[in-house]
């Protein structure tokens, strides 16, 4: 996973303070919490768009992840601010691929890339076609 | 909230070690994950009554919690095994009290006291009497 | 704990949206991770009068949790936007406590109100009285 | 990532039930938990050779994530009981990767795979060539 190649045109850029809650003995931000701000950043990234994920979900469409990967580059400390581009990297037919950039607040530092690949399911958790009105959504 | 008093005669013990990622900047237990361990230490605690708490939850009682204290008395590091003492302290007509406390192994040093309260209510969100088969269980 | 006596006039308003890692099979926020949403509060506080948690350390002043109580009043659902009132209700001599409210955007209803008993010790985790220099930034 | 082709033979087998905090709104084991339990997997693994990781960075060495990965295949309920196994699945000169199963009890049901590769690392956090004494340990 090159640094950037794999970012879309179209992101969004959620910022976020570290907690002390998320780093660990070592003093940085622990490697489990990574896919946490990356759902925030998600969130952030669909609200940016013009709905929640939670008026997703009430439409009828539930997006569970299928795959994550985070690559883990430079360690982020406790209150470091951070930002995170993202953004939708590939439409499959039956899901959908979020690629993720932590940069520092002047971009001097790339701490981590990742993505998160998930699928399109019904409320029955069958899965089914991306809709349309998603896919235009973003 | 004296170290001893609170706890009742029938407790379980529930034992753990402590994660990394339990861990924050200052190398110990982070606060809040108390709480998910008193968690853990109910639903053992049930566990061993010979239910869990999801039959509870199927059976119509859900126990959300009213009200988590937590006091802070030595901290634990990574990787330290700890035993958690969890009982129920007391019962009210619509509620019920867990009380906690949290022990190294040989029991020579007690990290931290606390307590849960939970209200029992029905599925639909109301208060309803704490059930006698719940009671009898304990 | 009455709802609104134990905040003092000086408070900060932290908002925080509800994320999805947050919330449990009930469909609301966790209860531990109220104390999560309290430490970023007070943070955000600290940072609101001039000075970081990060430089609190730095200059060798650590405020380690004694105590955490949360009474929960109202739950609050994923995506839900909160906002939390921060105040220091009480200085003692060598500790200090937080006080909390988690209120909607509206302030329509009142979902949470807590505490954090902090005391003040060195870095080699010894007692101290809290400094002017602390007490005079809030 | 095939389900079986990546584990070593030599596995630890470390069972974990699956906590009310640990899940979210969907009422499953939330996707950046199974990092957490990956640790505590991977803990227990250190620990059945007979050391523990906290021992392990006494000796000087650190082992922090420089990547991570989860396939989620099948979702995991409140208090359902897993079992994952671990191994060490390749060395390289300077990192390690550890490979993963979630499996249920009666191992009819693969949960999720994964893996997560680690850097050798001395406490002024530059890499080093991994020791021979954690390679024959495992």
């Amino acid at each position: 996973m090159p640094p950037h190649s794999e970012l879309p045109e179209k992101t969004s850029c959620y910022r976020h303070f570290v907690s002390y809650g998320e780093t660990d003995t070592m003093g940085v931000l622990y490697y489990a919490e990574y896919l946490h701000i990356f759902e925030r950043a998600r969130s952030f990234f669909i609200r940016e768009h013009g709905m929640s994920y939670a008026e997703v979900e009430e439409r009828g469409i539930i997006l569970p992840v299928r795959e994550a990967r985070c690559r883990y580059r430079a360690p982020v400390g406790f209150d470091d601010e951070i930002q995170v581009l993202v953004g939708i990297s590939q439409w499959k037919r039956a899901s959908m691929i979020f690629s993720y950039e932590v940069w520092n607040t002047d971009k001097s530092v790339l701490h981590a890339t990742g993505m998160t690949e998930h699928a399109a399911v019904n409320p029955e958790g069958r899965p089914v076609r991306v809709p349309d009105w998603l896919k235009e959504l973003f």
